[in-house]
């Protein structure tokens, strides 16, 4: 548990986009979330009301910035001006979920660069601290200039195959070019598994002067135990792509891994008709009943913020959110 | 018309909320729109494809930030930022409608003050001047250090009047005590009619300590033609009320007017059910069809923008803009 | 009695617009002024001198933005540049009557909106907080980002009518059609009292087409007594000619009520001269004595502003300053 | 003369505090004053009224902050809040005296600087440039960021003592130890002279612990043509007693030489009774008619400025204004 | 050739990092080097001097962030601080090798992220536009809200390989986990080549709790002609540790390529003892005399620099400068 | 001794600037050098690695910006990246000698003005606080908007003259024109003694119209102990040659003062040479072993920069600093 202590000027507020997750988090801190009403006008508007005051208060507010990832957005910055012309202290801004992360450069000419955009918005806002999660590019840290705690879900998504005893013959896929990186560190927090890559061409802004070439796995996975490993599974094509091409090339059991359950449109039909063992994720994002399926594996990085928000306001170094999970 | 002259170098841009005037404001200005897509990815996100080079160019982007309108502010904002990468000249953002206006002071303890939220992140995104039409309150121009053209629908409106003849024995009606300053000008561009108000006692954020006052008008409306102006009409409710009560205290014909159609919920059918004769309306927020009925009376902004616009772009004064439009 | 809480490191400053009113805040709040001389060299420059060591204070400065206005706004600017330097942990500005604040928009082209050049002279000077009293228009609180707390002097004024036993019969009324909003705010304050507003037609910027109607009374008057409600005091003329107007139209009692003195060139005179029976004001200005008259009836926000120094120190909600002032 | 080239888009505007200064830059350059009306409401707040467009063109505001310094200062910033407002496309400042120019740094704990505070307001007040005439310290340029043209008269002031063939045996002397840089550029402007300086102690912050030493002259004065040399004349104490000083060393002519004349109190009397022969000063700052005397020479600084305007809208180096005049 | 059109207002500056490159450059878009001189105090601070004037030009100042870093980074800072105060119209910062752009997020706890800061730094500055070649991380270009011109050195260097008719049978190899997308545009670019990796743990800010693992190579290379893609070169170690493995893979050929040859200590030699045939770089840094080995070829980016320059000075899209160079 | 209080929350950090002073103060203040390794990568790239939490602490970074100037600077810039991203309360920095101090004008047409621009990267990376030591223009001082606390050694040059005995029969003398101020403070606070002035051309930057004139003493010196104070001795020429010149004029002993050692090149030995008895300096700046000479004579500022820390972190004025240290 993670209990706050020196709690006695600490406000937490949650707005609507994952208030489960923000509970979760309230209740391991082992404080009540402060009242506020965030609804709608009739015509679309967003309503902020605080009902308590925030004077002098340390506040964090916990949003992700997922579907309807515009209007969730608003909500946090609307939040925030309120905050700031209440008087509150500090405003820290817990986003378990950073959208627009992926709009991250310019992949094509005349492209805007949405999480610098995000970034900037929020900044604008005069807020004091981010604290997210598994950000698509650890570059996005640098998008901001005050400080961001950046917590990895990988002890917590590692401690599952720990725990589920799914740690031999282990093959960890990049199921795209970018994400090998971060293919190769949880391979290392799961002890030392070898990896492999999905090999499939991203499109290309040229006109293209070559035939399609068929998409291919490099690296050894027949026989083994695959371990899909990503940050966001969005429309589920790419996981479950890769699941198949695993299996036939010979994996023997494949498994799928991602942080952020986006899961739009048939996203849990697509992963519940692959080849898919299990599809863990994390609560970063609500996923809504008619989404649950039997594949889906929901792991709470509720314990995650919660210490993270403890050690943060008692300025104690988050360096051992970064191990494994102690047992217990 | 209002071709504009000198046009070489300017790019005009619609974004999603209102093409059809944007298509308008193109064909006055002479100059068709450029091309760009605005969609939205599977997960929501908004995926902006500028497909012209705007390289050096005086580019105006269009944009009402009406329903949904979180989506079409934040549609604004990415676009401004993809603009300013790809090394646009100029961007001047056409706003035919600022939506949360109406949130522009603190009503009460802890509330936000949205209208300069939204400025602050228009601003943070270096535009370089804002084209409005009636802001709510007038310090809104305040809420920016940029150029702010702010135009006028009044003398469209008043137009609208002379043309169906309706100029005698009138009265100009405040449906609140917010407006009266507007329904003042309004009174006089018309001719110099006098004005009444419908005094009805607003929410009061005390505990209430006496009962509810029944809401009267102040002023002569018997016999007479009460044309009431606001600025926005939103749920309808004030304007029908308003139009039911000036029939109970004997007012012969009663008429609507409000620049912007916001229309949210029922309002197309209560305005329709109310003893409104006309409820007379511009085109700076689309009307979905559905919403349209035989007593909603549209008029088109589109000469006030191309004008501006072309006067903005020539270096020009406004001024002429805020007179009634010539016989013609 | 407001004597503040755990004051050990507050200081309190007095410029030069308002020493009195300053005296009687720091006896309400119980702690001296501190020491600082700012004085003029002989070339009409402003000397600041603080004469007490402000490393790591939470400061008030208390300054009123009255005539002469150029000079008392530099003398804070320059206050605030010398505290900053000096290592004040937090400079909170005290503004009882915040000036310029009638140049708050656009009302012609080509107009500065210095209120908002006030805003920024004020936020680029860094400072952490405002305190006002009865801003010209709410929307001003937007022309800042830091916290702006707004006080209203309402309750004071209504509770000398209280305690003068002027209940019954009364009609609150608007000098003019900018005003409805706070007239009609005032009226509930003090029971539910019935409006009317002075229609006057203002000034146009265009070619005048028509002649000037005579001003009139909207709303019933006759036999009852007046209070007319302004915000701002100025020359006198328009509470003064609404006194006459509101006399004619056979309103039985005539009282005044403004909440800033400004009192400029003969409106002591003028308001001596004319049909009211009382002129009730506040302290946020000095009245020089040459402008005092039996008419003029000045109550003290000194209350108010301890009040709201104590809370805002202790981080307590000011929500209860906007009720009336209890019994005692 | 510097008729200036390619000036359709050019706009000059004079505020109050040098209209004369002003009207003969505009004769030199060659196209008249723009109009605006800067008068004052009747409690002293400064209005502003730019009766041309401005849209578009470039723009050169002529001002000095002299006394009353605080409401020249305040004069234009609002006209540059206007002017920007007003879509100017560029707007230049001119600022032949730069008050408070003195306070430029901390000489004592808890003092302001309010140089830097004047330049931080114009700063953010978004002008495009500064051109300035004769700094204190020229290292006030360093307390912008945006282009400041610092313009030198001592060309223009050497220029006096040539063609009034005050050139032999010449000693320059510094009225006090900052000025010693000063003086030395003027010895070497004039032809070479030496240099001498009036030694007088500085007041200390700190307890006095030692006499006051009599004030006395480093460097050799006696029978020569004594020209003392200060940036700004304000009471006239320190030269006239210079003069005093030099006379009573020997020196057999005194002539003065400041390049503002801030002329506070009785300064011109006491220049008048000093033994200085003539004081040599530009019209940086108007001179009202009480306080000009036969021995004051008050030359322009309008071809100086001119010439700077000129240079700088076509974008030609200025370097040769900082020369001698040529002959003719 | 690139020859510049309408470049009577250009001015192109060099400074001291690539002097060889930005004549290039300047050769290619016919015009001059701008004389400045960029020399160092004795006690090793940065001396500038502009030899010309620059009012109101178009500048581009050429300066590559290398060895020595700082210098080169603060030459840049200070040249460009100069060039503002001198009132250059716009400041284009040509940046052919972004130094510190490996720390561009924070691996570790309290690291800084050196790459943000040298964008702040820069923006700050005032520029108006980057121009920079193969960013270490795209995301890097979100450093900045202003617009940076993000050119790829790929096809030159494809180009290199097709003309020396190295096409058949190649694999294309990422020497490290985070490069595989740069080599998959790269095989693409080439005509559809596969890809490798060389997986080699990377070092893990936890403690070790297993033992390090060989480093191997996924993906199949035997047999086939190897090309080891990276941005930079920097100790040569990972490229020539990667040749040698490759090698022991069964590659038949191995070439080294790497945009910016950084070449620190020993990398030549300890390329040059390698089994690479050769290491093929641009010239974003110069390569002193003593590190120029036969193994080392050279490729200019002059070309593609001057052809940026000309088409983002005459706002031309730039989107052809991704394509492969044309034959001739 | 200057024995920190309240030292809980405090954390000293050295660069590698100038490590014996920061450890002098270290052991002045009784808490010991926090840890952190500032090195540098192959490239020359500058790597920060702290080794300890600093969240929540009131950080101080101790770092001259000397030679190797760039490197020194952006050490400091790039720690105060570390330390904001990693959550400190408040950084302070410590800056015994400033450099580029002097570039602190435009004194041509086209300079920087480096002093500002180093200002400005401080600023931007957002520091809290400058601890500074005899800036060369106290101007410097508004470069910043932060509280800066300017410390002078002045006390301490003055205490070792006193202890020396040497207070008899003084002249003081400033080696150039701009340093005449600091030289008539010196001599006021070594009991009063008279001043001199080298009096030498300065390189003008007009065409040279006459003769080079000698250099001159302005002021009496024969037979007197002559203290030449200057704040900083870089080639030591100026210094140097203004001794030989004193002793020609006749003075009795000659002695050198100067805040900062830079000790460019041979300065060392061109002192040594000189007829200088002693050249006393202080410890801002590192003396290599080999330019330590037993001319030389370095006193330490760690009592000062101690003494100032401890009040500032107990919000204590600093204002008995700038008196003679006390016997003792």
């Amino acid at each position: 548990m993670s209990k706050i202590e020196n709690a006695e000027n600490v406000s937490l507020f949650a707005l609507n986009a994952n208030q489960p997750l923000a509970q979760a988090v309230a209740d391991q801190v082992g404080i009540p979330l402060s009242k506020c009403t965030i609804s709608h006008f009739a015509d679309g508007e967003i309503s902020v009301t605080i009902d308590e005051s925030v004077r002098g208060r340390e506040v964090y507010v916990i949003q992700s910035i997922s579907e309807p990832v515009n209007t969730n957005l608003m909500e946090l910055l609307i939040m925030v001006d309120a905050l700031r012309r209440a008087s509150a202290k500090k405003i820290n801004v817990v986003v378990p979920y950073y959208g627009y992360a992926r709009q991250d450069r310019k992949a094509r000419s005349r492209e805007p660069i949405t999480a610098k955009l995000v970034a900037n918005l929020l900044t604008m806002d005069q807020i004091d601290r981010m604290i997210v999660v598994d950000l698509h590019a650890p570059q996005v840290q640098g998008f901001f200039d005050i400080p961001v705690d950046h917590l990895l879900a990988a002890p917590t998504l590692v401690k599952y195959f720990m725990d589920e005893g799914i740690t031999d013959n282990l093959v960890i896929v990049a199921p795209d070019h970018a994400g090998v990186n971060r293919v190769r560190r949880f391979a290392e927090l799961i002890g030392g598994a070898p990896i492999a890559i999905v090999d499939k061409r991203t499109e290309s802004n040229r006109e293209a002067r070559h035939e399609q070439l068929p998409t291919t796995v490099i690296g050894e996975v027949a026989g083994k135990t695959a371990i899909i490993v990503d940050d966001i599974v969005d429309t589920g094509s790419r996981i479950a792509n890769s699941a198949t091409l695993l299996k036939k090339c010979g994996a023997d059991r494949v498994f799928g891994v991602a942080t952020h359950a986006v899961l739009s449109g048939d996203a849990s039909q697509r992963l519940l008709d692959s080849p898919l063992e299990k599809m863990v994720v994390t609560d970063t994002i609500v996923i809504p009943e008619e989404k649950q399926t039997e594949k889906i594996e929901q792991l709470s990085v509720a314990p995650l913020l919660a210490g993270a928000i403890n050690r943060i306001h008692n300025h104690l170094s988050i360096h051992d959110l970064f191990q494994l999970p102690e047992e217990g």
